[in-house]
């Protein structure tokens, strides 16, 4: 994630959720604790899924289970206290049975981390593959392409 | 990770701690959180940096700062309340500035989850090498190998 | 607390914030926990004590440590994801070497909780009185009497 | 609650658990956050109900809700990283709707803390009587009294 530049921009994330930083987000460093970062993109992921529900009725139709089978974080900068903290989420990749959420938290106009996670779709008997009404909503919230990916 | 299945054999860790489980680490679906489990993760690290410290005094000597740089966590089962977790941790990985600590978390004698956590070494201007007694010491903490690998 | 139902009225609070409600401050039974509850009141507080300092310079220049001695909370009704909580905060009582914090959660437009707060005032050897230039700035933040009050 | 020193006594709880102390749990004052503490006091209570309806088949077939209607906690001390911190939990008055929980925190063998929980029982209409079963099962674990009161 980190080396590519699109991820740190703000502008190629289709949701965005503005949260207030806690006193307790802080630990015996004086600055946003890791673990406590990880709960900044639990709710951003959160919100925009809830918000994908609200715009697009097919979607929300559906029934199945979603379960975090793996997250990435990587660790720009130090997060501050008080200062509000934007999430950034989008769609960074849509698999067979999971897709990847692609995330990143701004602070003070800057880019302080980045993550991934995968989604898996559960069914009754494990893994199952992605409904089209899921796969083609998805596809609409996918992170902003570079200008030259988008001429490719 | 997931796929090295040493990786979810507790004896491959060189340390250990068993945490107890929190009514408070569940979310709304009644088993371990994402976050509560990265936790574990950060608690097995920092004992583990606190036993490594009391068992080695030219290690404990060095002035160094260390940053989280990266996670990875692979969710490959549900932690349930109120049974202990016990977090194997070892080392992953040593690079020229930064290090790998691997680690899982047991309970009810599975395998539920694996983490990889990147710590860079931090000196007054940035990225700095790490001291050789710290790659010496670290190096004696490696996860590990197989019987296999052993003969190699 | 709970009987006084001056308590429950945002207008009586001096200070409010108005705080995002996070997925993870649910427990099992899916509304509010009692101790993320707990977590708001402390937002709130820290946030009254920075706003304190940034308008009253007398006060700011004063060097002294709290620490919290006491705190009630009253559970009024359950709090609901993801609207967001105003924390109500104001002076409830001044002691002699301590002081008391009032506060209130309120969501969707009724109040969900209301706490007191003892904060003692350390010195050196302990318990110390409060400065005159503390209880005077302290004295202006009083939660608002009653009207019957004003008159009396 | 401070000022009865039976309250600070270990041997007055007749429930205990011995719970880690995490490096999370911790402020940036290096010490026990308030919050962290009210953590530790839901853990014991949840633990002791749980041993409770193992030790006691009548009261564990009762069917009802308990809601925390109140909370109190005095704060006596700091707690410190890593030393486990011992809750015991005890039964401190039963009233007709609801009944108070006692709790205190033990951390290197000193009281560091002390809690008083209100839970209201709950019908389908509101506040409900307890049931005579749950009354009876809960004075078998009230608060040890002093010798003197025993005496009386």
């Amino acid at each position: 994630m980190r080396k590519d530049p699109r991820r740190r921009d703000s502008a190629a994330y289709p949701f965005a959720a503005t949260l207030e930083m806690r006193y307790g987000d802080m630990d015996v460093w004086r600055h946003l604790n890791n673990v406590a970062a990880a709960r900044f993109y639990e709710e951003g992921r959160i919100r925009f899924m809830d918000d994908l529900r609200k715009r697009e009725p097919d979607y929300a139709k559906q029934r199945f289970r979603l379960m975090v089978a793996h997250t990435a974080i990587d660790y720009l900068a130090e997060g501050h206290y008080p200062h509000p903290i934007t999430v950034g989420v989008g769609i960074a990749g849509i698999g067979n049975s999971s897709y990847r959420v692609g995330e990143a938290l701004f602070q003070q106009g800057r880019c302080i981390g980045l993550a991934d996670v995968v989604l898996a779709h559960v069914g009754e008997d494990g893994p199952a593959p992605l409904p089209a009404v899921v796969r083609e909503t998805l596809a609409r919230y996918l992170l902003a392409p570079l200008p030259e990916e988008r001429a490719g």
